[in-house]
């Protein structure tokens, strides 16, 4: 589906505080120029929870990091980016014990996630959705090194067009991510379909993994390192003749 | 020019060496999967020239450092990557005298370069050769990182590819490098006209930029910094459809 953001990206979430409903919605636009660290991307998050501003900051931060920091269009940041969190306290209530900050916070995150995955979904010129699941690292840092070049690579993005089960392309994606790894560290499960397990290639019925890229829009990619328990969870495009087309075209 | 890799890459340079003469030539294969650090890419140097082995490592580190490490096609690093020099001494002289290295070292380089620049414009779909000039820099490393950002954009290349003088897409993806710097540090010319001065978008005419960009294969990009002596030059290819449809229809 080719866009130039025409859809509009919503979510909500209700959290429960001490009897009373808080709501928590947000709105964005976004569909290239994407990549962690934000990119052409607004978001608004709204809120009539009771929430300190010192507490605003640190859940905002909390929030992104695993959803707007976890995606990837292009690769392309942009100069615009903003995510604004905005509380009036017109519920009445707030998250102030432990396990209401724990609640508010995965209600957060959940829409903030929610709206991450539609900035993808709505990719410009994309057919596919990518979740990568990049496990089994030292440390966060090293896991989100691994899926950024892995969800960069125009070789893995239009290998996902292509409905090609490239594991070499992923393989070496996550080889040149700058984190220390041998071969040996690495397995690689493609829409369930285990490709490469602990440096070695897997027999595997290629036909049945390409008809499942081809038939299915979602696309999951399972990088299983050695090296600790740190992961990241994070979403991508495929790279189509499309999108080139929507940039190319585009003049400033 | 869709290709993969069918043009054969050839190079020489003879270095004359009192008074009799020492040859240069390289051959190498690559034309996707091209980055710095070096991808697919196989390449043979040959001399007959008498150099010691540690003479040999030095003088390919640095010719390799400004050449195969200052191209990308798509920015994905490869696993086998592999640049030789094989000297035979069969020409009876060497480069022994201070001068006589300088002379070798250049010839050496600038087979190296021309190799590099042959892959570049023998890059998978690509309908442009992209010069880059990042200039102004603190150190060598900053501008890698300067141009490496640039040359990796899929906006700046499919930019490039839509003859679009899209000097905000250029500007952006410096300013994501890594590098500290302000707007204001930056100048920008294409083709020759000056897009971009001190952090302001200049008037231009931008029916003329882009006819220039249509009407020539060859494209060069000047980005300027005010940060010090180090530069590098590199260069790029654009990133088309045919691009995509090369590595879409590919299968493993």
């Amino acid at each position: 589906m080719m866009t130039t953001d025409t859809v509009p990206k919503l979510a909500t979430r209700v959290v429960s505080l001490k009897g009373k409903s808080a709501r928590i919605t947000g709105v964005c636009k976004g569909a290239a120029m994407i990549a962690p660290n934000m990119a052409t991307m607004l978001c608004v998050l709204m809120t009539d929870a009771e929430l300190l501003p010192e507490k605003c900051a640190a859940s905002l931060t909390a929030a992104v990091t695993d959803s707007f920091n976890c995606i990837s269009v292009d690769g392309h940041e942009s100069t615009s980016d903003s995510v604004i969190l905005l509380a009036n306290g017109a519920s009445g209530v707030g998250p102030y014990e432990a396990d209401e900050w724990i609640a508010f916070q995965a209600a957060l995150n959940e829409v903030a996630q929610d709206l991450s995955m539609q900035i993808i979904r709505d990719a410009e010129g994309a057919h596919h959705f990518v979740q990568l699941d990049v496990t089994g690292c030292r440390t966060r840092e090293e896991a989100d090194r691994i899926a950024t070049a892995v969800a960069n690579s125009a070789l893995v993005k239009t290998a996902i067009c292509g409905a090609d089960p490239n594991w070499g392309r992923i393989v070496s994606a996550a080889g040149y991510a700058g984190v220390p790894l041998a071969e040996t560290d690495i397995s690689l499960v493609m829409n369930g379909f285990p490709l490469y397990t602990a440096g070695t290639p897997l027999e595997f019925d290629a036909a049945a993994v390409s008809k499942s890229l081809r038939e299915n829009r979602d696309v999951t990619i399972e990088l299983k390192l050695t090296h600790g328990e740190a992961a990241v969870r994070f979403w991508t495009s495929d790279l189509t003749k499309e999108y080139v087309e929507l940039n190319a075209d585009y003049t400033t």
